[in-house]
């Protein structure tokens, strides 16, 4: 086991050794406290330009924190001995715009010319918020966050194009103002929520059916909060049907050395 | 009429020289884009003490941008030639709590032990707010802010204790996150809002009938939104029932010759 001076670097780099080693399985929000955790999304060469500019125009759903070379599964700007093909806790395969399956590795799928894009996920300011004391439903019931295909469309690119994918954080309105005010702070994990209130206006129709992740309580006097999520490129790819594209499970990330807050303005 | 080389301060001193003359007697809002205006509330100097540790408990209600020296009716850091007797358009009297008299000028009520106390007003938001694209219900149908009573409590000090007054504007979910965000950067200004959504919650029961100045549209799609507002105090002196206190009159400010812009944060 390599030794690290940073005891966060120590934590991060063994937690991506226990995820190689699938010792862990599960999601990933919460655990080490601090660092920067990444959506996934590997694409052949040929579609990775038209999937960078879609990253480009779409900055609030998918904020893009890492490209690797081609062919390359090693991600050194956001990590000591990253590999790609195994780090992941649990891989959804895509073929052809359809899931196929889900794996806790991608070794044998790897090709020479695949490009793996990384985009900050929404777990970076929930320790922010928790701090605040506004610890998210999500934590607390020790579930997935709750995720939702909604009808707020993404701006097109290429062969990308298709609707917002949202986390939902329920909370009262005075909390709601505060988290507001938190995770715009953190624009390379999603930033300020794009909506609160009415489910129906965003074309959500049931907050106990989340299309990923799990269900959490809204109390009495709570209004569900909604964020963009890195999962929206999931959605984009049902509709692009590039012959192949892996990703990570919703809520089942990829863990780097970056802290939350290096991304953090103001 | 003295002249000014600064084109705003030029404006600020016209429109107090206006005023001061009465022929300007109506609201504040909108005018002079980019000076602060201010809440106002004069006091007995055996009641100024407490007061101004009420302020410092409740920095958003009550967001001190100044405070004169006893019996001065000059307030040098708020503007050039500032008469506190004249230059608000209207005026209200309380007596033991009750407002006994709303008049143009009280130059004939003036004591030598007088403290006047100018606090920030939303007002000065409004006008980043437009810039946005998120032009203020109240502006677009020029008419006064809506202004509201609360079950919001303040923090109580000596004689001052009641509850919290409010500006309602109305946005859309998208609108009033970019709001609060906007409002944020304006603490001396009320900041960010305190509320959204359910009047009920904080005790409002019809947003058609407000406490204070106007009731404005409410389109379909968009919820309220509230800030709390200056004209707290007026609501705590009808319970601390000091001998007499002088105010302004909802909506109608002090005009000074502070930028907006420079008690900004970020």
């Amino acid at each position: 086991m390599k030794q690290f001076t940073s005891p966060l670097l120590q934590q991060t780099y063994e937690l991506r050794q226990s995820i190689r080693r699938k010792e862990h399985t599960g999601v990933t929000s919460g655990l080490v406290e601090g660092a920067m955790q990444g959506n996934v999304v590997i694409l052949p060469a040929d579609w990775a330009n038209e999937f960078l500019l879609f990253c480009q125009k779409n900055p609030v759903s998918c904020p893009l924190i890492g490209v690797s070379e081609i062919g390359s599964f090693a991600m050194p700007e956001l990590g000591n001995d990253i590999d790609m093909r195994h780090d992941i806790p649990e891989y959804y395969v895509y073929r052809n715009g359809e899931k196929v399956e889900s794996r806790s590795d991608i070794e044998d799928l790897w090709q020479d010319d695949m490009v793996a894009f990384v985009l900050g996920c929404s777990f970076s300011f929930e320790n922010a918020l928790s701090k605040a004391g506004l610890t998210p439903r999500n934590i607390e019931e020790d579930v997935n966050v709750s995720m939702f295909d909604t009808n707020i469309a993404t701006t097109p690119a290429g062969r990308f194009f298709g609707n917002t994918v949202v986390t939902m954080r329920p909370y009262t309105p005075k909390e709601a103002i505060r988290a507001i005010q938190i995770t715009t702070r953190f624009p390379k994990a999603h930033g300020a929520p794009l909506h609160f209130g009415s489910p129906e206006a965003i074309g959500i129709s049931d907050l106990s059916e989340p299309n990923y992740g799990d269900a959490v309580t809204i109390k009495e006097g709570e209004v569900p909060v909604f964020w963009a999520c890195g999962v929206t490129p999931q959605a984009v790819i049902r509709n692009a049907k590039p012959p192949i594209c892996i990703t990570h499970a919703p809520g089942k990330m990829l863990i780097t050395d970056i802290l939350d807050t290096d991304l953090a303005v103001f």
